[in-house]
């Protein structure tokens, strides 16, 4: 196998044209098909066709390149658009990754690689859009009903594409493998000092939402026994929860009450209720419906020793993805090539597009540190080292996939 | 010791007048110096003078009316504003109860009883306003820089009150004491099935909020043991202060967290910022300063195990004020005599003008049933009988101070 020699300047000097579409202060906005999204997709149509690669964008305005060449080749790629107001890397390393090590091979007569940028990965309209439609995860018609928080339609906003490249569907078959090259977005590697994540699965996911209903009381007349208090009975679900999931968990589980809402919610007004919500991530789906059970047992428990009444609201589910075992073994390889022991296997605990192209396609991901584990915010930073490090693994990944 | 006469028909037929004054439905909405509020004003003096009584208002818009004769005599009274959209009964019961009790004695030449009814006690401006203004506790130039949540001045309202009656200052040394019959707002009647609550002291409060500052961080990508989070801190707190206080409290001691803010509050995003609200009333001041320094303490150690930061702001601070005992023995022994059996000493947890009037006068309290405990809500209720056995047993009260 011949290494793919890719060149970290060029990708280094791409990040930062990128960074332009879009600026605000270290931040980017750039939320999908906004006029600094579809000027940086025909920038990235640009650069694709001048390294030799076939342009085409298809009706949700996914944008791939792909070398000349017949039969399956790999695609590696993640997406362009940013959150209202993201990070600088979010997506786009990916993106230029995949650029630079397509236009790398082609350039040194190596394998054939493609690229690609979906579209709507930060959900301006429903988040991993572009992709779930790609890889018949969603119906086009059923994207096409979303709308943005100011009311626009994915299917108008859709009808803006031809201005990226000349439109044509792009089938999955066109494809081996997909890579995907990623800011980890959480603290681990950064935190470990290590360069590269290979990750084994994106985590799956369970979600609902508890609303503890009892009644609203005056703070000063209510005695203490006759209180149906929902935000006590809230409080100690989370706290009595930790107790109830320490003999179940791993240290890649992760759960989170990140919403609560208490009404009325007066310093002087006993809380008459309380909406809590809890979600939970693995990689393991069985543990994940075990710690669903034990969570809904413990929150009936509270509310009948409580006396209050219990609504539950079933929220987002996915399923774990696990990666394709050739291209962990492949990225595993690269890693230990390139960043000899200080690497390390782990989970993605945030969705990513490879979690819709594994339903056509073996994925494979890998992670380079966020500092400070920040991301979705305009300090999300990683250092140029690492940057450059990730692009040396994903080419000597892909090479060892593509030979 | 003769009975003054009282004539329940007529409290009564007043009490379903005044509730004209104001009434959105089954409640009354009827602020400090609102129309309604002035206009009911207006037929209460009519009544004080009607029954003989001489008539004034003060600055502050607080209503007396008081008997002919020299040296000092009874108060009896409460206030007739309500809350935005109060109940029917909420001060206007123990106005109304004084005005009876005043006229029936002139009538049946009994003792000297005087009447009044404070303003602005359910807080459009300030809270106790007219009462803490005429007992010393605020100084007039104080209150009159207070303003409403629509920006409307104390100062300015306060230059209508010379529609209601003639203008003058009332000296407190007019009254040799104040007794307050009020509805309880709380379920403790209502629940034990008794007609009569003799209040020994109106609770003390301490409140503040604690602050807990952590890490906002995305709850996909953030292992458990990295996590810095606000609201699992607030949740221990209102967990764990349940059995830090256990030891310390009675069954007259209160403590609420009405108030909880998380920030920024996505189902998605670990909290990095958890504001809570901590109430405490006692009648005890020693037991409320032990509290306090429990729950600050057990606030400090959660943030210092969890690695967060503990801001504390200070909220408002009430000493408990204890009625009289001379006014708590006639009160006994009139409940005894008209609801034998069925009365109870208890606290107020809520505030009332007697708050105030305690500062110059002897005070006592006396309670009557709140149907479900509700208040400062359309729903609040009393029935018939214990609304006229509440004013047979002050009137028997009065009798026992005045003669």
């Amino acid at each position: 196998m011949k290494p793919i020699p890719v060149n970290p300047d060029r990708l280094l000097a791409e990040l930062a044209e990128l960074r332009r579409f879009g600026a605000q202060g270290k931040g980017v906005a750039r939320m999908a098909f906004s006029e600094p999204d579809l000027a940086s997709r025909a920038l990235l149509a640009e650069r694709m066709r001048d390294a030799g690669l076939e342009v085409t964008v298809d009706a949700c305005g996914n944008l791939f390149g792909i070398p000349p060449g017949v039969g399956p080749c790999l695609l590696i790629g993640s997406h362009s658009d940013t959150q209202p107001l993201g990070g600088w890397l979010d997506g786009i390393y990916g993106v230029l990754c995949g650029l630079e090590v397509a236009r790398a091979s082609l350039e040194s007569g190596g394998p054939r690689v493609a690229v690609v940028s979906f579209q709507d990965e930060e959900g301006r309209f429903g988040g991993l859009t572009g992709s779930a439609v790609w890889a018949g995860v969603m119906p086009l018609a059923e994207a096409d009903a979303l709308h943005d928080a100011e009311g626009a339609r994915f299917a108008d906003a859709r009808c803006t594409v031809g201005r990226i490249a000349p439109v044509a569907e792009v089938p999955a078959g066109r494809f081996s493998a997909y890579l995907e090259a990623h800011i980890e977005q959480g603290p681990v590697l950064d935190q470990s000092n290590e360069a590269i994540g290979v990750v084994e699965a994106i985590v799956g996911m369970r979600g609902f939402t508890l609303r503890f209903v009892g009644q609203a009381n005056h703070a000063g007349t209510t005695p203490m026994h006759l209180r149906r208090d929902a935000l006590r009975a809230a409080a100690q679900f989370i706290r009595d929860l930790e107790e109830a999931f320490a003999p179940h968990v791993t240290e890649k589980t992760v759960w989170t009450h990140g919403h609560l809402a208490v009404e009325p919610n007066a310093a002087s007004i006993v809380p008459g209720k309380a909406s809590l919500s809890v979600q939970m991530r693995d990689p393991d789906s069985d543990r994940l419906e075990t710690l669903m059970a034990i969570a809904l047992e413990l929150a009936e428990t509270i509310a009948r020793d409580r006396e209050l009444a219990l609504e539950i609201e079933q929220g987002p589910r996915f399923e774990p993805v696990p990666m394709s075992q050739a291209l962990v073994a492949a990225i595993t390889a690269a890693a230990e090539t390139h960043a000899a022991g200080a690497w390390r296997r782990m989970p993605s605990g945030a969705l990513h597009d490879a979690s819709n192209v594994a339903q056509v396609l073996p994925v494979g991901m890998m992670f380079v540190p966020s500092i400070g584990g920040i991301s979705h915010n305009p300090d999300e930073d990683t250092a140029p080292e690492h940057l450059v490090r990730g692009l040396v693994t994903l080419a000597d990944a892909a090479g060892r996939l593509a030979s």
